[in-house]
Parts: C-alpha cells; structure tokens; sequence
C-alpha cells in the first residue's frame, strides 16, 4: 500500500489532527508492521475496513501536509543547518564561540 | 471579541485548514476591520450568525495551535535567529564569510 517510511513520517507531524482510532489503526500498521487481517481482529472488524481505514486516514495525511508542509519546511530547514555548520567548522574561531553557537544552531 | 493581533497571526498559519467562508468572514472582521453588522449585510445574514462564526472559528484556530503549535515554534525559531546573528556580528571574521553566513541564517 502506501509508502512505509515517508506515511511514518507524516504521521508524526499530523498525528494529533486525527482521532484515537486512526492513531492506533496507523501505528499497527505503520510502525508495528501488523497485517491487515491482524489488525482487523485486534479491532473486531473486516479486513476491508481496516483497509478502507489506512487509506482515507492515508489521504488525509497527504492533504494536511499538501496545506501545512510542516514536514517539507522542517527537511528545509534541517539541511540550510547542516550547511551553516559545516560553514561555522570551517571558520578560525575560538572553541567556545563555536560551541556556542553550534548549540544555538542545533536549538532552532 | 478575540484578541485581534494574535487571531489575525494564527489566521496566518492555519488559513488553509478552514473553509472558504470561514477564511472570507474571518479576514473581513480581523484584517478589514469590518463590524459585525457590515460583514452580516455582506452575507446577507445577521449579525448573531456572524458573530457565532468568528466565534466558532477564533476557537478552532486556538484548537490547531494546540495541536500543532506552528505559530510557537515559529516564534522560537525566531528568537534563536536572532541571538545567532547577534554571535556571528561579534565574530572576529571576514566580511564574505559573515555575509554567507548571516544569509544562511535569514533562510532557515
């Protein structure tokens, strides 16, 4: 079905825009790597369902992140840090100053 | 009513989660400065269902806030900006490199 790692991903930044159900449908899935039919008697329901569950839950991931990219802002951001840092290593400062603000770098 | 300032910020960040009308009633009363009346002759509707509106919406605002905090962290990643280009100005370096540096910073 949908992507492993990419849906993992989403899940952590939208998780809290869906109910208790789809978190725990999704993290059996997702995370626990359960089956569908594993899931399915976990909740006492078809196979059908669940799976009818993971994809509209599936959809909605790929819509709040669609409108928020909270996800693409933050791989944005990670790497224009990875590349001030490896420019504040390079620069011939004392060690303090440095570690200063690799820290304030890492804190943002 | 609701805080204007602040609303209008949070609008900023959670304006593609809400409907259309939402987004248009919203904007009316916080960015327009419009009165509750005005925006009810406007929508052809009073000015109780107006108000119950922005009501109801200042409230689902607060509830994404909560949920996802994309207005905090934005402020928290401001402030740490801030306090890194105060460190780079003080480095004892050449103006190239800080210049590299500070745009990096202003990206993130």
């Amino acid at each position: 079905m949908e992507d492993r790692i990419e849906t993992s991903l989403l899940l952590d930044y939208y998780k809290s825009l869906l109910t208790d159900k789809q978190n725990d449908v999704m993290s059996m899935y997702f995370d626990e790597n359960l089956s569908l039919g594993e899931i399915a008697d976990v909740n006492e329901t078809s196979r059908q369902a669940i799976f009818d569950l993971i994809h509209r839950t599936h959809k909605k991931l790929l819509n709040y992140e669609e409108k928020l990219h909270m996800k693409k802002d933050f791989e944005k951001k990670e790497a224009i840090k990875s590349q001030l840092k490896v420019k504040i290593t390079n620069l011939n400062i004392d060690e303090d100053s440095r570690l200063k603000i690799m820290s304030l770098i890492e804190d943002i």
